[in-house]
């Protein structure tokens, strides 16, 4: 409770000092506890950032779980993945930390790059081979990030007003494309 | 000349730093100027963020001419002002700076939205309205500063080595689609 607590605290001031302006002291004192319990628990402001970043395991399975989708779905079924997790209360503030914080820490977007690398783009059914399958992968991974950008982390309108139903309509046509279509 | 190597400076500094952790005099030594200097050309660290982060007057005319291209090649030629604008050695930097600021600073996110539901959706010949037109230029947004995001702030590969040429037959017709298709 306590380290979910510190958790909590640290990711919104690594999203919004980035690592080189958050003290332990500092996130310790948002979280209401001692600075040497922080240590106890993370070691260090690494290990703490680490923590603050990690995407939840649940959240993981669940990726795996929407990449197992037939193919002629899997545009609507990684849309519809997209914004359960942002809507969801555990999940939606790592994704947003992980992208304030990706934009200002090198190991931070380290990170990212290794779950979009690895986990995201690990779907065997997607392309013709291991290469067409990166390139659809990445693609995918530009327009489900450009609009989580758009709609949770700069809320610029009318997408972070859009229903999630009117998202799908506009959106999921353009990644099914990147899943099945001809890329040229 | 010194104006334009303290914001160079600037930039960098607020993308790593952000507001909170930059400083003038880690600006002024960075430029290799006086801090007095930055004071009388700025007039304070909100100033110099405001010049740091200011489109280029050069690129905000370029959009603007994009935005008369015909209808039918406006994905694409919309795709390669964004790859032109990033491999400008002038604009560039400034886009960088903007994303990455944005992130963490509220008056860059702010300016960032202005800019976006401003400048980037004032074309008139999109749409059948104003509120489809804002729709259709949000998403044509989501999907460029999805893909600027992962090829040239987090450089995930393959997008951020494929050529532009590859690039636009890969993307262009999903932008095509958000200027004139049917969005449900």
């Amino acid at each position: 409770m306590l380290a979910g607590r510190i958790v909590d605290a640290a990711r919104a001031e690594f999203a919004q000092h980035g690592s080189a302006g958050t003290t332990i002291r500092a996130v310790a004192r948002a979280a209401d506890v001692d600075p040497a319990l922080v240590y106890h628990y993370f070691g260090s402001k690494e290990g703490l950032l680490d923590a603050a970043t990690n995407p939840p395991q649940r959240w993981l399975e669940s990726v795996a779980r929407t990449w197992t989708t037939p193919v002629p779905q899997l545009g609507t079924a990684l849309l519809r993945l997209m914004l359960g997790a942002w809507a969801d209360d555990e999940i939606g503030p790592v994704l947003r930390a992980v992208l304030q914080t990706a934009a200002h820490e090198p190991s931070t977007r380290e990170k990212l790059r290794r779950v979009v690398e690895g986990q995201l783009m690990g779907v065997s059914q997607l392309g013709a081979d291991a290469a067409d399958r990166r390139k659809r992968s990445g693609l995918i991974s530009s327009q489900i990030m450009g609009l989580a950008m758009m709609r949770y982390v700069w809320q610029i309108e009318p997408l972070a007003s859009m229903s999630d139903d009117e998202i799908v309509a506009a959106v999921a046509p353009n990644l099914q494309r990147y899943v099945d279509g001809d890329l040229g």
